[in-house]
């Protein structure tokens, strides 16, 4: 690990672990671009492989803009060498971005230089109560309008997933709107809809009085019905727990069913209210009440327009996945959005990349990975559908038969 | 060319003029990631094929995080739709960013979906004189700490430059600074070194007192000695039009030797002066006065480590450039620095790509290079060296002999 004190940019062999770069950095004064729940056991290598969104994208942008260089060893051992600090650099073809997001398929990435952020001086987080999905679209642009340069986070949940979260985890998590002072805290506990919004500044008072100015504005406009601004490094540690607990309560619950897409921002919560009706119609229970209830949440990057749509049930069952996929693919692919946001395609969705992707683009996708993987070895049967890699393969062979 | 008011996100034909773009953007609330000098000429299609830079990455980020989608036709006329204007899309390689900055050598960029910023509701712009180039990179240290999250630029030129605008420029620009009521007036005219500091905000409040303390702070530390900060649009167009306009300057004067190169931020003007020793050693006269001196300049975005070193003399002469070349590019290399930052290799500097790039690396671009244009149609002789285009295109043509 080497840090550049005056730039901000930390070089990092791929095995270390998200959390302990961001100590390491903020010990000097800087802040890693990018944070997500698995914070404590993603390693570097794997976010960059992946291209890890995650809570803070829309403050920091995306990886492919913050990794400076990077070091990978390609299938046939030949070790590239790209691991520079520079912010600029146009020399020939962009390969490091090649492997931001391939998912180890194209190469093995063992090192990386990442731009990091100054630490911000002034940090808030709000948790709120937003009556409807249309009112947190409204919170969120009048986020992006008052908060605008010190905006980090914008995050959602529905009423499913703060129930899971409060019935399930097993640190007795209590939604703290529900214990609020507010004469409408029963109300707001049982608010359809709640969002985080956090903001990284430089100046307490400048940040304090945005945050101020926001929160009247949601308030006025009845866009927040009621809303907890974090007084301690306890609490506001309390409202992430809530955000970023969702999945483990999930698994404590029971079987999970995990989508992962992006789309319009405005169109992103009717798919969730979609999915739930189609479960319904099937006959199976939806309601918040019973124990055999299966429950459909919907939460995620609202910011980034990046929904995360979970299906909780006691118990595994055929019959839901069913009902889900691919009409959720195809709902997705339908409003031009993304089957795998920020997850990835790995095993399991190689197969829908077609839902978010032409056929021109993945058969090029194949070609690259059969020109720098000629047999095959880097994470085979992952990311690209095997029909594309076949004819990608066929081609490759039938050429390379004149040098056999 | 289409827009989203919502999310901010513009879909643009390739041939749509920049500055264009930014006007039709600006009137709907928001502005463009990017501001270069060329942008009342340049297309945002070559923006992205040779990911332009500017004057802005350090706050908007590179092309790489704000292009969200491209369409690109291929070589052999495929056509690959990739252009949705989603932030976040993990599904299979990224292949958009294998076009950003390939300087069309794998595909033309047809059109393109951008990420815009919010336009900023406060706006200001400040040019400073600095003693040394020590005190720039204090300063810009402290502009980091201070203006913190209302940072959008940071530039710097040396007296040279300043020279060259105010003597060469059609429309009689004065440097602002030897005109002001600063009592070192005549001291800061001839100041060594200049920076312009540039502050996008939401709020105009907050920014005047951000930019009041880091002032304070500057000329306290005796890093800045004079300073102008802008009070109207006329004043802020004319600090710009000294930064921007040196390029012009320059051509006006006679014969032009550029380079753009990027490096740790504290090596970068010890190469200016060390061109400049190199030149009057071998007997050229590089001190001001004359009408016959060789002028080196350096000036550049300091925030992004990027030094435009440009060398201007009365017409051309090829004892100049061997002088320079290929001492400049090795001076680079030895530092970890791109031999080209933002303007790329083109067909000047394909062959000394060398200097940025292990073998590995460039063995590897020709070799996607041959397999996405085997018949080599795409802007040839560009980009990469004909010794690594020749061995790539054997291979393949070798291996295709089966099919023939």
């Amino acid at each position: 690990v080497g840090f550049d004190d005056d730039g901000g940019s930390l070089v990092a062999q791929a095995g270390c672990v998200l959390e302990n770069l961001d100590t390491y950095v903020q010990g000097r004064g800087w802040t890693m671009p990018l944070d997500l729940g698995a914070k404590g056991s993603c390693t570097i290598g794997g976010n960059v492989s992946t291209n890890a969104g995650g809570l803070r994208l829309l403050r920091y942008g995306s990886l492919h803009g913050s990794v400076l260089g990077l070091e990978a060893v390609l299938a046939d051992g030949t070790i590239v060498d790209l691991l520079r600090t520079l912010r600029k650099d146009n020399t020939g073809i962009h390969l490091r971005n090649l492997f931001i997001g391939a998912e180890g398929s194209l190469g093995v990435v063992t090192a990386c230089a990442v731009q990091c952020a100054p630490r911000p001086r002034s940090v808030q987080v709000a948790l709120l109560a937003c009556p409807s999905y249309k009112h947190v679209l409204e919170t969120l642009s009048r986020a992006r309008r008052d908060l605008a340069e010190i905006l980090s986070a914008a995050e959602f949940l529905d009423l499913e997933s703060m129930k899971m979260v409060t019935k399930y985890l097993p640190d007795n998590v209590v939604n703290p709107l529900s214990s609020s002072s507010s004469s409408s805290a029963a109300a707001a506990s049982d608010s359809p809809f709640f969002m985080v919004i956090e903001t990284h500044g430089s100046n307490e008072t400048h940040d304090q009085e945005k945050m101020g100015a926001f929160l009247e504005d949601c308030m006025s406009l009845g866009a927040v019905t009621d809303g907890l601004l974090a007084d301690s490094g306890r609490q506001a540690s309390l409202v992430w727990r809530i955000r970023e607990g969702i999945t483990e309560a999930l698994v404590r619950r029971g079987a999970v069913y995990k989508y992962d897409v992006s789309m319009p921002t405005a169109k992103m919560y009717e798919l969730v209210e979609d999915i739930r009706s189609r479960l319904e119609a099937a006959g199976f229970r939806c309601d918040s009440g019973s124990d055999s209830a299966v429950h459909v949440l919907g939460y995620g990057h609202v910011g980034d327009g990046n929904l995360h749509l979970n299906v909780s049930a006691p118990k595994y069952d055929d019959r839901i996945q069913d009902l889900i996929e691919p009409y959720l693919y195809e709902w997705t692919g339908r409003h031009g959005g993304s089957v795998s946001a920020e997850h990835g395609l790995g095993q399991m969705k190689a197969e829908v990349i077609g839902y978010s992707k032409p056929e021109a683009a993945v058969a090029l996708m194949a070609q690259i990975k059969a020109s720098m993987d000629p047999k095959g070895i880097l994470n085979p049967y992952k990311l690209l559908p095997q029909k594309a890699l076949e004819e990608a393969y066929s081609k490759l062979n039938k050429a390379d038969g004149a040098t056999v």
